[in-house]
């Protein structure tokens, strides 16, 4: 495959990198302390800290904003309206470049609209709203102005197993009705979350993945209550927060449901493929950060008379880092051409695959960089712990490893099952 | 050897097993739920829950008490003096057996009076103090009703290497002068914390290990400042916390030298080596703890139509996990028969070993548990990313892994390199 | 549990140790490079090298003989008999201490007169055999004068389940005919074979492990016919072998078959739990002999200005070596002692915990020796292969890894799953 | 990095693979049952086995050969003159997907003549060859009519540091005089190797790099004695064979220098970027030949009422082998295609990258390959254990895994050491 980054994607990454390096990671440890201080003193640390919205203007003003959206007819039109610069979308392997760059850090995809869940809500929304629900939704949210989140796993199930869904989403005439518990909808604690995406069981007659439809719902909608915001090892994730919800009795207009009844799944595989891609090339940005941080640490701490770098198996776990790094990234740059060539059914095993092994290795890579750093590695002083969370839940979020292994094996096995059962006729 | 636990140890651990399964772990929830809270609305968290001082209570009056007492003639004085039940110490063997059941939940050491670091602390008063020192300190501590820190690592050099430490302990007439920055001291933020054990700089002249003394400070002395309790992977383990002390000329009586100056790593060498025990064996308990979790969420969730034990590679894992805590445990045990038989020196590298290897095991096992969790292994719901931080740090604290395969492979060559030598004559 | 080890049994072990050190390890070259030249001039290498000859008079002679036999009854009286030091049977833990020092070398339990197969199908002789077939079978094979192989895996089926065998071994009036194909026959190139335990397919019908048979055929029995002598990653094993076996309408009288038809799982049980400990204690000492040639080779080859142990992470392998095996053979002799204290059935599955991880501890042992020791691992020069050989088979034989891990499994959930299916009640 | 091969190697790799399926695997059974059987009869078995050149015959008819020429002037005009479909070299990426399937069967490099040591030979004398050279050496290798073996391993050292190498090369007026021991030199045992690459120590007192010398030796020079064929995990690998070599006196012209004396190491640099890019391609195609046979044998062979790959973790396993030989490709597709644009000092560290984790990511797959086979795979019924001794050698030859982790170490911690370096000014 053609895994080049086109000039001026190549270009933005850069940008996007310095913009990172040089204004967002110095002011993280402030808003990070900041949010913490707001814990610490018993107030709502879900606010946006004014040094994010400082960032954000800056970021549009540059250009490096709604980076996500997809090259081709519709993305590139909004893109020409919502200040992309280049005016264009991108294709998957130029946005992967530009998404390893934001992922250095929990805070920049947000700096630059790129944050998930509300790029997937914007790409469905895109595809599969009215033009009113557009005007509504989408506009904002390209904007920044509003925020939104994807109600779809739950605690009462196994949600591994997608269709266990088990929150309704009803049908009543021209309206909708919502019963159910979500959790682990993230940015819902957000201050400006206004939508919801939710996703529930319509049809349990209907054929397995057709039983389920995907539902615009107002945050402030009657009947839905934000429970709490769940910790992830610990983190909230301030402003965006982890959060359970719930939903008695809530009813929207029929017309909220997204590309009608049982059309969840659908959607969600076309939301899944590049989302997935984003995830993991952030993932190998924030690996490259906390490489980046052990080598240093390692150089510049000394016991036993040298460097940490120089005793025992140091150097040897710093070039595996490296290797693994550079083999999950073309892994994901693969994948990435292949949704671009033969679109989210072509490449379907190679994102599961990609999913199920880059979550791993950037853990492995995170957990030596916390090793390098002593103590403090296991503290809040360097953003390793909470770097740990992020990837570390991404062997969970978006299906577990197991799920993806799964797939990608039954891809493998497809041929000699064939050849097998065509024997036993 | 042999590693069979006694009689009175077996039916004491069993007897801790059933108060940890049937009062303290039905209460940790409400316990844990009741700090977070506290938190939440910005209050002082590090405050001992009224739970607390109750089970507290129940264990000293069950006899569950000081139960990490070392057996002969010491320690079964102070045994039989504070209430341990059969009113003598244990051998490391038994009381390996004991710190297992112990080590379930983060809270039992604590109420059972057989915490970290106050055993530590306790042993070394023991065996170094002078009677006033002890009746002043180890008469409260044994009663538990004082608590204390130990004060060794620091935040300016790779404290993997002891030689590096920086802060001093320096002679002034009859007067020991402290200066200096530590952190990691655990169960500083305890509101009863009343001592600490300092190991500071004294002689830098001296030999490399004779440079270094331990030093009682009260905890009140002028001139010492809590500045914070450090997270560790989020978690602020209330009531003890992991502080970050400083202390600028904080003057205290020379007698207050244990063992008198340059003294500290003899003594910590001492302290380390049951120390090292009880830490790998409440671990394994706390993976017991896991892998029960990970079984009985793995037969009650159900995904594609299967339990989730049944799916993929779940029942190896699980198999895995049994077999590596019952590796675990067995190297343990052994490591406390050699002390027992052959002293600290004996089974220095016995202890290296347990120390480099059952953290990792501890961790895997508990990283497994938290996937088989799906989303709720990464919230607080479950005491399961709590226990990843505990084993996760203690990969680093009393020494990093590397450091201890160092020791194990220093001992394994010491004929090889001999022979070499000897050849090269 | 108590792991010592008798003295009686100690001393032994020491003099086994002596002896595979001093007269076995300095034999052992030149057996191999003779059975090497045999073959490269085309001879059948499978016959007995004089050395081991002379080795097996010298162990003999020395009472080293025949140590696998049981304590108790029926072991003492055969130890008596036949010449084992002290004229006892020895406990599994006893027992498990000597095997390991016979593991260094795949020639020691041969000289012993203590390798399998025919130590299991001495045990089933001694006790399940007639008085007649222990006359005729059992007191040469303790006399060391004939070998005897076990009939068991086959070619067509996965024999990793059992009851796959499809050989059958039929009652045809008062004789059993015998038709199918074996393979994996260890000793059956023997020159000295003389007996095949051969387990087969009596009654299609009757439940799942009562259909087979365990029948005593002699190997020159007309319709025997040795295939051929399977490499082994290369290796022939002279002058044991690994045969495949055609058997072809061979008849034997009805006697001959042990226990009666159908009782063949339940005497394989019996048989299989003492020499699954026997396996696994001798990978121990094998495992230590390449240990010892890694930390030997390492010291003395010099790279890069430095012993190859003082670069990169070998020190940290070495220790990881270390621990390793340590916590293998204490797993094994743990195994031992249960069994020793409740039976095969009591120990089943910690012999299959042993089985499914001491081979893989072993494999990753001897790799890194062999990695120590550059291209010259990868040949014959050193033991090194051969005992990988050895070691990668034992992942299969005697049941995969994978089998051996699902009982591990099964044990584990078994309270959980009767939970929940309690629950569903 | 732009990975697309071109149509024109596509095609050549697409018509290889046809090739090995089709012609190459049916007839390596008996070719390898035919090597078995000389050597059970004690005859010489480095033969040509007539097989071989049949097939030699009819890849050079079908312009299958020399396919490992470089494109660019020189090796286009070889590729032209000896037979390369298409007339022309290829780039490193081209050739590096023809030369993955080529790596399916250890015979098959041989029949393109695409097989090391001679391709690396090949390329230095085209290279580095005069034009008397090329044609008295380089032609007829071209031809396939003669074979060369590369000298540079000692017996006697530790080869991971070449610097290490101690055969001399000494100048002796219009003389070179060679004494030495060489070992693992791969193709000295073929019946028409006539030429050896040799490399020695010529000036002890000249740099680091610039001691040794790189001299064409005609294997039939007096003083030259072929000691014995190694073997590789009991593997012979007939027809090569991999030998150690004497010499003893052996005097050749100093002409035969190439590149004059102390230009070894420059040399060498240069030759073993692609030859490593091969062997990683090649184990490539042989892990992916491993998978396939474990999904055959997994769907076909059935144990517990199900195929193998439905129990337990095997399905994860195939996942992982999948997933692992995708980005093992990618990361020697991305080496081969900077070796394109930078040349050997460029992609100094990408090559070090695949030659330390190919070999073993080959390994891995290949032994659960093995494993899914059960007993049969670890005999030489299936060409298992034989791939597995090729990918295994693979760690040490070319340099040991943990020389090529320090290199790519180094490269990572260049810009770290340095800034340490400069603040300590």
């Amino acid at each position: 495959m053609d895994l080049t980054v086109s000039p001026r994607a190549a270009e933005i990454a850069a940008d996007v990198d310095t913009f990172v390096r040089e204004r967002i990671e110095p002011a993280e440890a402030e808003i990070t302390r900041d949010y913490a201080s707001m814990r610490a003193r018993g107030e709502n640390s879900f606010v946006v800290h004014p040094k994010i919205d400082e960032l954000k203007a800056q970021a549009r003003e540059a250009g490096l904003w709604n980076l996500f959206l997809p090259a081709g007819e519709h993305g590139d039109e909004w893109a020409a309206r919502f200040g992309t610069r280049g005016g264009k979308g991108f294709s998957n392997v130029d946005y992967a470049a530009i998404a390893e760059k934001t992922g250095r850090t929990a805070l920049a995809p947000l700096i630059f609209n790129c944050n998930a869940p509300d790029t997937g809500n914007m790409e469905v929304l895109l595809k599969y709203g009215t033009r009113e629900q557009q005007e509504e939704w989408l506009v904002p949210l390209l904007e920044g102005k509003i925020r939104s989140a994807f109600l779809m796993t739950e605690p009462a199930v196994a949600s591994s197993d997608a269709t266990n869904m088990a929150a309704r989403a009803e049908v009543d005439g021209d309206e909708i009705v919502i019963n159910g518990r979500k959790w682990w909808s993230s940015g819902a604690a957000h201050p400006d979350c206004k939508v919801f995406v939710f996703m529930g069981l319509t049809d349990p007659d209907a054929p397995r993945h057709a039983q389920h439809s995907m539902v615009l719902v107002p945050a402030d909608a009657p009947g839905v209550t934000i429970e709490r915001a769940l910790p992830v090892m610990g983190q909230l994730d301030e402003p965006l927060g982890h959060c359970e919800v719930s939903l008695e009795n809530v009813r929207v207009p029929a017309s909220n449901v997204l590309s009608g009844p049982g059309q969840a799944f659908a959607i969600a595989q076309g939301r899944l493929g590049p989302g997935r891609i984003h995830h993991c090339m952030r993932l190998i940005g924030l690996a490259e950060m906390a490489l980046e941080r052990a080598c240093r640490r390692g150089t510049e701490r000394v016991a036993f008379g040298k460097p940490l770098v120089q005793l025992g198996g140091n150097r040897e776990r710093i070039a595996k880092a490296r290797i693994d790094i550079d083999m999950a990234r073309l892994l994901v740059q693969n994948a990435a051409a292949k949704l671009d060539a033969y679109g989210t059914e072509g490449a379907r095993v190679d994102v599961s695959a990609i999913k199920a092994v880059v979550p791993q290795i950037a853990c492995d890579v995170i957990d030596f960089a916390i090793q390098m750093h002593g103590g403090g590695g296991m503290s809040d002083d360097f953003p390793l712990t909470s770097a740990y969370a992020t990837a570390r839940s991404l062997r969970l979020a978006d299906g577990p490893d197991e799920v993806h292994l799964g797939m990608v094996a039954r891809a493998e096995l497809k041929p000699y099952l064939a050849a097998v059962k065509g024997e036993a006729k």
